[in-house]
């Protein structure tokens, strides 16, 4: 999906939501395991009642790969039921992925690349620790995008990535300085969590264009208001994921309409944070 | 597997050599497309002709990737084929996972735990940027190992991992000092590349004991001989990786044997260092 077409899909549904599909078996309702692929039908429903609210999907690959060969089955079907949606739903692999160059573009191909050969997902995070050669090969897909991790919402994040180096910058900034000479705005975005106000301020300084993934609001304490006021563009160049409060609002065969009214609660919030820009 | 198991094997197979199965489609022997499964009948082969001259086996999640749910079924039959010789092979799944805290959670579930729930590997390599929280749900699993990255061998090292902090030690070696808090020499390794000999001496000041796995010989130019001086120890420490040498060494029906040849030539030359530590 080109940037432009992800700007038009923000204005047109008035938010900016990315839902997280981090679907675990150990707590999707229960009556669900009577199906045959009870991950791909919870998100199927998620999907469907959704995805007029929000203008991407991630799916988290660990909660897939968990479960081996089926995991990677629903991992799939999910991909694949999207398909319908594609022309109004950027699709995100948060797999954190980054190897040396050869090997990166295994990971590329398996992501990036389109069927038959890969998954055809829009973009993919990418973990910046072993440098240009291990990203550079995420780039080489054309119309994808490498979301790079800059500043996590764990409670890790200081322990590394706001390290101050030599030359006065934390590590996160040099990172985003870095990597902003191996893509450019078309093709590449930051994750940068939402519990941190400040750092965010200080990104949008080094990056006023760049599209930003942020997780961690909800669950994990961030405020949409704080990160919308911080990290609005003119172009919106933003995407705040919400998982867990979506997916897992109740826990009986209402959940989908539950899922629904949790999101809008979100897609109207953010309306509001878009209205001076629209 | 117990660090004593590992250096009773490093001993009694005059061996600190891993095998890399990095198996790729496109390079394997063409005959071998013949068969339902190319890659698992591929590794099969290596396997049984040199698990006698190995101590590890190092699978390279991202070939696997690569093929979706066929790779990922490679994947899994190869593990399991490799049952047969656990008493004396290490295996390492090579995926460079780490994510917050429920997410590695789910990739040590994945690949630490043991069948059926995950593929049961003794070890995953783990990505360090996002902190604690990301490397500590590994170290879960009782008797399996994290390998962290901490200083590569690709191209891309110097982005990042030597660059200098305010305290004027490098990202990497602080990344060690850091890491050692979260794990100790029964559970946690390092990845340590073989291509600055200068640099592996200053990680041995720093961790004298740990193992280290070390990538970067042969194909990508390190020298056997430099690392095995500089990071040989008592307690051997050491788990030196080739992958493309071995297995790609000619491209017809005879390629089993001939994997078998490169790997003697390395084990040989491995005993001669080993000499004076047995």
């Amino acid at each position: 999906m080109t940037r432009n077409t992800l700007i038009k899909i923000i204005q047109e549904k008035k938010s900016f939501l990315c839902i997280g599909l981090d679907t675990d078996l150990a707590k999707i309702p229960s009556f669900l395991h009577g199906y045959h692929d009870p991950v791909f039908e919870f998100n199927k429903a998620i999907i469907d009642h959704t995805q007029d609210l929000a203008v991407a999907f991630k799916i988290n690959t660990a909660f897939y790969e968990n479960r081996g060969i089926k995991g990677w089955t629903s991992l799939e079907k999910t991909v694949r039921y999207l398909d319908q949606y594609r022309s109004s739903i950027f699709l995100i692999a948060d797999a954190k992925r980054g190897d040396i160059g050869n090997t990166s573009q295994m990971y590329a191909g398996a992501f990036l690349a389109d069927p038959p050969h890969g998954l055809g997902f829009d973009s993919i995070t990418v973990a910046p620790y072993m440098g240009n050669d291990s990203v550079k090969p995420f780039f080489y897909h054309k119309g994808k995008w490498v979301i790079l991790l800059a500043l996590t919402s764990n409670a890790g994040f200081e322990d590394f990535q706001t390290k101050r180096l030599e030359s006065g910058e934390m590590l996160f900034e040099y990172v985003i300085r870095q990597s902003m000479q191996w893509g450019n705005i078309d093709n590449l975005m930051f994750v940068i969590g939402a519990t941190r106000q400040d750092m965010l301020s200080k990104v949008r300084q080094i990056v006023p264009n760049h599209f930003l993934l942020v997780p961690g609001v909800g669950a994990q304490g961030g405020s949409l208001k704080a990160v919308a006021q911080t990290g609005l563009t003119k172009d919106f160049g933003l995407l705040v994921n919400s998982s867990r409060g979506i997916l897992y609002a109740v826990d009986d065969e209402s959940f989908p309409q539950a899922a629904r009214t949790e999101a809008l609660k979100i897609q109207q919030e953010m309306a509001i944070y878009l209205q001076h820009l629209l």
